[in-house]
Parts: structure tokens; C-alpha cells; sequence
């Protein structure tokens, strides 16, 4: 086991007053165990008590490495799970759980009286893996100099008559070139007014001048994941509605990110990137969160929006990307990686946010 | 709506005495809507009650096409969904819920007294989802026609020098000629001993004289799965003891598959596959479940294992893959997939179980 994240969690558990937690998570099991498993739909979950004594309960389809402190108890397809898991579980206490432990798997066990009551304690990993420690800042630092050594790569592939599918398909290869393991997720290529939708998915649209590309992609490489956007013009000068939404974005990015320190709050990050394109009028065109979490998902748990009114503390990573459109024409974001240090932040994204137009 | 399969549905939930029902998996959303979205860690759900009535409520950032008898609530990241949500669901009744809604989203309507109690009602879609319609039997049968027609053509790719990864790194474009979407799952290309790993992922192992070549592979065509395993050998007949389990694994295979029929229940199937390999003293290299359901998922809800006590019925399609192993030397399974039909069943995998040596 991974004993100062182990420690992390049992301080944590401690705070919410819980003695026992069922972890379900697979990434947050590699994080505590350094061991990935994906059970698809069978059961899987570390259960670790307040002393840190850990057990690993697994469908003997999966063969688990030997893990110093950790117990492995396999189950079989023919054979429930529960009886076994039932013996670990002081029924007269409360058991944290896991938020992405599935009803089939909690409602059975609340049904049987299995322990007290059922807490959500996920972030008792959670919040231990949204603070990031150096080997992982490391790590995470890492992906992102990939991530922008590769943006200068995409932007070579602008030219004449590609395609939106075609851009993307070569995506994947350059980051394996540059020594990433692949994407983190599904690149996001959108010419021109194809933008506007956030979900996207690169077709056979051919690139034409004057339209906007954006290149929303990242990453993964040593299982952290890298996630940045920028947006170029190809061949000439967007219009002038397209150039005043890209100097908002950029101006609403490099805001949030000045406010990033120790003690900010997260609400008050997502404002500020907020108050400048609502002010310009184009609040309603921006209709998400200004950044979500990232580490060993491209999603982690945690994010920079109106509704997290935690504050940041330092190893905190999270993207920062407000994003505004001209209807019919383009959208525009400008993302970044953040990282709280204990002075400050750090942007992990070093690529330009300028105009950039593609001869 | 589809509406005969909305029908369904209300039919279960009837049955299971519940007058509401909180769908959350997208696939079976989809299989209600025609809609499909990944919605990420945001909430997503289908709303049904008793008279059929639907609402979908999704966050802002996914646009939902137009869809007859269904009412979409949007909510967005800076507002909590709950408190739409609160306002159709009747706090004196039982809520039933989907097997994966996670606890990060049942806790805190627990908590705050959503419904009268929480029932794990999954099966109300998922059993109509485990019984095909004419359109998804078609459906299905057709990605399993292509799957046969590919098999052979990976057949055409076992020759001298080839690793596991270069034969893996080609079934997807195959399948994309002949006109699927994709794959159905990572394939499982296994050669050698390397087969005996249920997870292996194809690495630089070159191909020797000898070798089993264990294909597990499956494309998706029109949002169906198919998935099929053959094991071929290379240039030379494998040993006398891996001869004895290729036979014992087509029997398993063929006693279980004709043992298909309306009103077999699964773990008879089960049993009939396990027995034989048990007769012959193999019992403790078949370590999982004979079959799983297959449909919009690899993976459906529904299996043939010990645990199974239902019985079949037209329109179920599962896999049927008792595997067995010789220490050291190879694994063998041959999968296929099987319809229950109205008078008995139909193998939808057409492809050869006989030995086959690759020159």
C-alpha cells in the first residue's frame, strides 16, 4: 500500500468521524494500491478500518499482484460476494462508502442491515487525491510539457483541405511520438462554427480560411492526464465579433488564473472568469463550470464553479477554461492547467494565448 | 419514446407494485429515447411513472434532440438538479432506481427523504432490454454476420514474425471494412501460454510453430454488440493434451448451446458445459460464468452462471464460452452467441468450431 496516501485517507475518515470505508472507485484503489483492475460489472472494493488494515475483496477472474499490507479476498461468479464482505463490517457502526458505488451493489447491502447507516465518504479519498503530492506534480507536470509540445504539432496540420476527422485521427500518433501513452480522452476538433457545440465530434467538414480550429485535447502518460484547448484562425483575421470574444476569453482566463493562490475559493475563481464575459454581454454563452479537477481522470473529483465554495490548498490541479461564442460563427476558449503550489500557482500550460492565424 | 418498449417497461414496474422509476443508465435511456448521451459525472435520468408519463432531466451542457412524449428538464452546473427533481417524485411512494445510479446521487436523496424507500428496479428495463425485439434480433444478427466474415480474414493474418500487438492493431480497421462501427471491446489476442490470462493484453510475443492463437473479439455495428472466440494454431497440431481440451471445450460449448431453449434455466446451461469439463478433471481452469447477456452492451444485465435461476426466453442473446485450460501450454474456448427463439434457438456465429491448424 501507498502508506502516506493511506494516511491521508484514515486523517480524513477520522475528521467525518467513520471507522470504516468501502472504496469502490478502481482509480482510487490503483491510487492507494499502485494496482489497476477494470471489474466492468462485478464487484470490487477495498475496505479499509481505522487502524489502515486494508482488504481488497476481487472476483477471482482478476489476479491482483501481491500488495505489502494488503489482503486480497477473491469471490467467484458461482459464489455472492456479501457473506464474505458481511465478516469484515461492524454492523453497529456507520460505513463510508464510495460515490460511485452502484445501487445494485449498496441498496442489497442496506437491505441486510449491513452496517448502522451508509455514508458518502468518497471524499475522504477524494480530497486526498485533489491534493497532489511532488511525485505526482511531477507526473502531472510531465503530461502537460507533452501536451504543449504536441499543440505546436496539431497547429503544423492546418492546412489546406484537411478535415475535421482527419486532423483528429493523427492526433493519438503524436502524442505516442512524444512519449505520452495516448489520449486521455476523445480529442475535440471543430472547425469554424462546428465549434460552438461542446460535444462535437470531428466529421468530414473541410477546413475553409477564415475558419476557427479548435483543438480541445490532452494526454495521458504514467496514468496522469494532460487537458488543454486553444483555438486558431486559418489564414486570415477572424471578424471583428470573433476577435473581441477571443480577447474576452483570453482575458477571462488569465484572470481566474491570477486569483489562483492557497485560500481562494473556487466560486470566487469561476466568478471572475464569469464577471468579465457576463459584463461584456455574453453571459449566456458560457453555461458551464469554469474548470473541473484532473489527475489520474481527466475528470477528478472537484471543480471551479459557482456551486464549490471550498478553498484551494496547495497540489489542488484543475483546468481553467471560460468559454464565450458568436453565434454561427465560432467559439472560443482558452484552457489551462493549474496547480496550487504553497506560495501560489503554477500555469502548467507554457504554449501562447495569442491570436494565432495560420498562413 | 419507443413507445411498445415504454409498454414494457410500465408492464415490470407494475408487476413490482412501483408507480415510479429513476433510470439513470444512458444505454438504457437510449434504448427508451433513441437518444444517446455520456453525460459524464453529471446527473442524468429518465423519470417514468405509472402512466408512462417521462422526463428527462440532463445538464445543460448536452443538447437533447426533440423527442415525441418526452419532456426535457435541463439544470446546469451552477444549480443543484435536486430540487427540479423533488417536484415529480411523490415522497409517500417507493422510488424505484437503477442498478447503477451511484451513491454520490442515491445518499443525498436518501437523506432527504426523496421517496417513501428506494427499490433496486433496474430489471424493469433491463429485462425488457434482455428480451430483443425483431428489429434488435436483426440487429444483432448482422454484427454477428460480420463478425464471422472477420474472423476469417484474422484467420489470414496468423503468419511467421507477426506479435500480439501488430495482429490486435489490426482487427478495428477490418471490421471498419466490413462495415461496422468498430469494435465491440479491447480484443483479446492471446498466443501461446500468454491465452491462459483472461486479461492479457496483446504485447510483442512473436508467433512460434505451435502456438494457439486466441482470438476474443467482437465488433458493433448500429449501436449492437457481437462478440466470438476461436482459437486456431499455428503451423502444427498442438500436443496431445491441449487436442484433448480443444475437444472437451467444443463439447462444453455444443452440449450447452443445444440445451438452449424458452424455459432453460441458466444454470442449467451452466451446468451443462461445467459438467463435462469437470467429468474430465478440469473443473478448477473453468473459473467463471458460462455466458453473459449481449445486446446495446458487451456486457448486458444477465448471465449463465450457477447463480441464474431464470429461465430464458425469446429475444434472450447471450454468450456461450466455457473455457479450460492446460497449465503452461494454452487456453481454450470457443464462444458464440445464441437466440432464444419462440420454438428453440438460433446460433447467431456461423464460424467453424473444428480444430484448425493455420500452415
Amino acid at each position: 500500500m501507498k502508506q502516506n496516501r493511506v494516511e491521508k485517507v484514515l486523517s480524513n475518515m477520522q475528521e467525518m468521524g467513520l471507522e470504516q470505508i468501502l472504496i469502490t472507485d478502481p482509480v482510487s484503489i490503483f491510487y492507494l494500491t499502485g494496482s489497476l483492475t477494470d471489474p466492468g460489472e462485478r464487484f470490487y472494493a477495498l475496505n479499509m478500518d481505522k487502524n489502515g488494515e486494508c482488504r481488497l475483496f476481487a472476483n477471482n477472474l482478476f489476479s491482483i499482484p501481491e500488495i505489502d499490507g494488503l489482503e486480497v479476498i477473491y469471490h467467484s461468479d458461482a459464489v455472492s460476494f456479501m457473506p464474505q464482505l458481511e465478516k469484515y463490517i461492524d454492523k453497529t457502526k456507520p460505513l463510508g462508502v464510495d460515490k460511485n458505488l452502484n445501487a445494485k451493489f449498496l441498496i442489497p447491502m442496506m437491505e441486510c442491515s449491513f452496517a448502522e447507516s451508509f455514508k458518502l465518504a468518497s471524499t475522504c479519498v477524494d480530497s486526498a487525491r485533489a491534493a497532489k503530492d511532488e511525485e505526482e506534480r511531477e507526473l502531472m507536470r510531465a503530461a502537460s510539457r507533452i501536451n504543449d509540445a504536441a499543440m505546436a504539432r496539431f497547429r503544423g496540420l492546418i492546412k489546406e483541405g484537411i478535415t475535421e476527422r482527419e486532423l483528429a485521427s493523427q492526433i493519438e500518433g503524436i502524442y505516442k511520438e512524444l512519449g505520452a501513452d495516448g489520449c486521455s480522452f476523445e480529442p475535440i476538433v471543430g472547425f469554424g462554427a462546428n465549434t460552438i457545440d461542446g460535444h462535437h465530434v470531428p466529421d468530414d467538414t473541410v477546413l475553409k480560411e477564415g475558419d476557427a480550429v479548435l483543438l480541445d485535447v490532452g494526454c495521458k502518460k504514467d496514468m496522469y492526464c494532460a487537458d488543454m484547448t486553444r483555438v486558431f484562425f486559418y489564414k486570415r483575421e477572424p471578424d471583428d465579433e470573433v476577435k473581441k470574444i477571443y480577447a474576452l476569453a483570453k482575458e477571462a482566463t488569465e484572470t481566474a488564473e491570477s486569483v489562483c493562490a492557497p485560500g481562494a475559493v473556487f466560486a470566487d475563481i469561476d466568478r471572475a472568469a464569469r464577471s468579465i464575459i457576463e459584463n461584456a454581454g455574453y453571459g449566456h454563452t458560457f453555461v458551464h463550470r469554469a474548470g473541473h479537477f484532473i489527475g489520474l481522470e481527466v475528470h477528478d473529483f472537484g471543480d471551479v464553479s459557482a456551486l464549490n465554495h471550498t478553498q484551494a490548498v496547495p497540489g489542488n490541479i484543475f483546468s481553467i477554461e471560460p468559454s464565450i461564442f458568436a453565434a454561427g460563427k465560432a467559439k472560443v476558449y482558452i484552457e489551462d492547467l493549474v496547480l496550487i503550489t504553497e506560495n501560489g500557482k503554477e500555469i502548467l500550460n507554457k504554449y501562447s494565448h495569442d491570436l494565432d492565424v495560420v498562413e
